[in-house]
């Protein structure tokens, strides 16, 4: 069942204490549509790059089975680049360039072939980009994700509520659900933004595992203890596409299914960050992420049989 | 199965956003004997307090089948007394006053009935008087816990490295574990401080959960998402208790029975945190205790049918 998916397609550079990179590609719909790939074939791509963005990358994408007729590739232009510093505990990072370019003006065009599709995976973009691809599908997805982040809550906010009140799930972090709802407690934010539209909502917290709410019903999905982190860009964007290629595969949206999505997602992203950028996730074999799912389900499985 | 405790019984005097209390009956074995009571009614104490701490404290205690023979009372001197204030994160406190008093000079004696102990649980002391505990004792415990604090790995790392060579489980926080360690990663300290000794490591990380490390293997505990912590005051020594008592009720000292200790640990700390000071387990009632623990199972249950 078909998955659209919308964000950035970038470049970044990235320094680590563990080592630093030139230009790579990254960008949230790049993540995700990688990620997604693992358990659909039939994904589709609305996006914008410039002329300097690698025609390998996106051809790889293709064979993937995402389709890149939506993908806009802008002559004489260039494309979004952004660049960061992570510090020694890997949450924190400091933004050293950020240049719009061709994101500065993006129009997201659906093409005719995309609007039979039935779940929409909006990547972190300006709330009003993505509230256009919302407006501009003929036929309301059956899911419809959005991710977004705190510089949105800080310079658009009417802008992210009206676009929230069209979303079914929004996945975000601890620090953006206290700044969105004004509540510390992740359990009184979750009412709140639940509240602003979305019925189900997604808390990440980074290492600490991730939250998914849905009315009073509360699950929480593990992070995998891991030696070391080296590069968290992209982590929270692969778990997002692993969460809706899992729902697009399975063609569920119930609650108890969103559990084993998360878990999916999880287990994408504990793969994303083991090397920079998208490079593990371009090398993941079928076999490397069912023997991590196993991994996840014992980490957290217990037997009280002696209750 | 006989469970020695030794640690502080004290008073507190706590500030949260959500108030703050007069002087309160506190102290990490207070917290421990009271959440081990749970599980066993044959506990022994090992503490010290002054002729001011209140004898229905103790009475209850021993209601609740905790032996109190071994609990020192000093005529003439005063209890230990600690005063704090937790900032609007409650992960975060400022201490406003320790007055050490009986602590100070604390020698502990172990009474001849509580020989046969099976199980001992070292609440947070000084390094040297746990090891002195342990010296004491002629048979050595099926299974001895440690608990401490960054405290002495400030100003007694010598004496606590050589109280940790002869422990079996170390129970300390995220930031504890790499303090002791030096390692940010938990894993690569989880690694080293099995090395100095214990050979099952918890690490708590407050809203955020417990790992349990033995050898390769790992189990995570999810801590309960809550609207409220009202103080965090003793939910680490809460924790430690729960654990031990059910250990101890139990017999069975192995890595898979310790998952199952630990969320009942978990399970206490979320309630310890409802109220201030101990005002929540005094009142805990069975059947709370065991719909929680439901709550904790469906919290990380997921069903991954259709993988």
């Amino acid at each position: 069942m078909s998955l659209l998916i919308v964000g950035s397609v970038a470049f970044d550079a990235i320094e680590t204490p563990f080592g630093k990179t030139d230009k790579i590609v990254g960008g949230a719909a790049s993540y995700i549509a990688l990620a997604a790939s693992n358990f659909t074939k039939d994904s589709k791509l609305v996006a914008v790059v410039g002329e300097d963005f690698p025609e390998d990358f996106v051809a790889d994408l293709r064979d993937r089975g995402v389709s890149t007729e939506g993908l806009q590739i802008k002559k004489g232009e260039k494309s979004f680049f952004w660049s960061g510093k992570y510090h020694t505990d890997m949450n924190t990072r400091d933004t050293l360039v950020t240049e719009l370019n061709v994101l500065g003006d993006f129009d997201p065009i659906i093409p005719e072939s995309y609007q039979d599709c039935e779940y929409l995976m909006l990547g972190n973009l300006s709330p009003k980009v993505q509230q256009t691809v919302i407006e501009r599908l003929h036929h309301r997805p059956k899911l419809i994700v959005m991710d977004t982040m705190n510089f949105w809550m800080e310079i658009a906010m009417d802008d992210l509520k009206q676009t929230l009140s069209m979303v079914d799930v929004l996945s975000i972090n601890d620090e953006e659900a206290r700044l969105l709802s004004g509540e510390y407690s992740l359990v009184k934010a979750a009412i709140k933004i639940q509240q602003m539209g979305p019925k189900f909502l997604i808390i990440k917290k980074g290492e600490n595992g991730a939250l998914l709410f849905h009315g009073k019903e509360v699950f929480f999905a593990p992070a995998l203890p891991l030696e070391d982190v080296f590069d968290p860009t992209g982590a929270g964007d692969t778990f997002a596409g692993g969460f809706i290629g899992y729902i697009a595969k399975t063609g569920d949206i119930s609650f108890e299914n969103m559990k084993n999505a998360i878990i999916f997602g999880s287990a994408m992203a504990s793969f994303c960050v083991e090397k920079f950028g998208t490079e593990r996730l371009v090398n993941l074999r079928e076999d490397e992420m069912l023997s991590r799912i196993n991994v996840f389900r014992n980490l957290v499985k217990f037997n009280l049989a002696s209750v």
